[in-house]
């Protein structure tokens, strides 16, 4: 049953439109279009909103939630396509699993907007959460693909900025090295219907422009010293799958509670298709377990 | 209240008698010692036994047993040191929380009975086990230092062998490079209170001879495809870091359900200190619903 799961999906996204490292303006259109096929539940309520300055999207499933603990969800899209709104689905998929809402942040795109345009968006929005009283062990960061990246970008900006880390971050397939180095660049590009590593960079450079790979920007490189317990979740067929394991080797050289989880066989993101993978919806609640269990262990220390 | 106890752990190990580089019978002798100071739970109980021709330790907790789970228990002494009785408290320990019967194996020891002696010792109880009519989805191998390298080679030798893999492996520490070149051997000597490269390629000696590592006696080098679910612990104080860290890349490149859990600053094997240590319960209670949910996967499959 999951082995066909798998297949299907695979076949599914091959055959898909998407091209990420195609023209800005038209794959943000194809990524929308994907992505508002794929009906909502109904009782998720979304709404726009803005925080710390930043345009967010507050996603909530009413009478799920539980003492008031808050996901800022950083989406995926190589840092140039994609929304707070594209990602309701799956942000939504965490938030009836922690019992929580989540506040997903719209944050500046590339190229308009090169880094360190999206980080700044993340930390402020940290901030306005703070500043509105949401306690820092109720929060944990969620990121998808670039916004894994940037999730983990944004511990280590808030461990220099002196603020306090959130009771954990779960970040789902992470871009974490923009220079595209890890050897599953190459050793996975077969088996992995979404990705290219041609694409990525196009990416890099509309992100990063000509400065070179940092660790706010690749937090592969980062001191990752102090920064809140991790959960990474990867699958085996992506051409990222070098980024997750090296983030997590990273982490743990540098002392930081972190897990990996490696599902076989899946692609980029597959959390977000619970609805036709078991795959997903035990890595979804995988997540949850340990988001629940920092926010806990948080308030316990 | 964490912090000071792995200080403490810390602490009593940089104190303790042990020299794994020692004269073999003088630290079979200590380890012993040291191992029986710790007083085992009355409710324990353990029992020589021969298994496939191979002498092993049957522990059972009365009362606690669910379904006939067996674990397959294999002990750490870096191929030279320890034994099935030495262990009965870290395999009852896992027992107690799985619900589950250890079969723990005293496989022969180097240097008088070199590679691939352990793992004839481990692969010949499991076998037996299956031939006494034990589902393989009932079984999942266990193995701490040295004995979690073994256990990854025993997963790569039954799959050579065409025999059904258990439900899942779970290894504490994993020694899984006999050529000790993973970074943390020295990145990680000073932090690390047990263990030194040094000893290690002393006993590597004893285990290999003259003979190179390869992928039976260093599962990192190992084509794992095919092998079961593994759950990877390790403590960030260790020089075993890398070897957990690469055997869990090697994992996922090659489509293994794989789960990396790495504690902070705690020791090598730190699970066999749960009466002193929060982390090491935790770590325990991971293991066992791992082990769990995979008899229960690998049933419904």
């Amino acid at each position: 049953m999951t082995q066909q799961q798998r297949k299907e999906l695979d076949e599914l996204l091959r055959h898909g439109p998407l091209d990420l490292g195609g023209d800005v303006a038209a794959q943000r259109a194809i990524f929308h279009e994907m992505i508002s096929s794929i009906p909502l539940p109904d009782d998720i309520s979304s709404k726009r909103d803005e925080l710390g300055g930043v345009p967010v999207v507050t996603v909530e499933i009413p009478g799920t939630e539980e003492e008031g603990a808050v996901v800022l969800y950083l989406h995926g899209g190589a840092y140039a396509i994609g929304s707070a709104a594209d990602s309701v689905g799956l942000a939504a998929d965490v938030c009836r699993r922690v019992g929580a809402r989540a506040v997903s942040v719209d944050y500046r795109l590339a190229p308009e907007h090169p880094f360190p345009a999206a980080l700044d968006d993340a930390v402020a929005v940290y901030r306005a959460l703070l500043d509105d009283g949401v306690p820092h062990t109720k929060i944990a960061i969620v990121g998808e693909s670039a916004g894994g990246g940037l999730a983990v970008a944004t511990l280590v900006a808030l461990a220099n900025a002196g603020l306090p880390q959130p009771s954990s971050a779960v970040v789902f397939s992470p871009w974490a090295d923009l220079t595209v180095s890890g050897a599953s660049a190459t050793g996975k590009a077969d088996v992995d219907p979404v990705l290219t590593a041609e694409a990525l960079r196009i990416r890099a450079r509309d992100y990063l422009g000509d400065a070179p790979a940092t660790p706010l920007s690749s937090p592969v490189l980062a001191d990752l010293a102090g920064v809140a317990p991790l959960l990474i979740q990867v699958g085996s067929h992506e051409i990222l799958l070098d980024d997750a394991v090296r983030l997590a080797s990273r982490a743990a050289d540098c002392d930081v509670p972190v897990e990996l989880q490696v599902w076989p066989q899946v692609p980029h993101v597959f959390q977000a298709f619970a609805a036709m993978l078991d795959d997903a919806d035990r890595a979804l609640l995988a997540a949850a377990v340990f988001i629940k269990r920092n926010c806990w262990l948080a308030d316990t220390r």
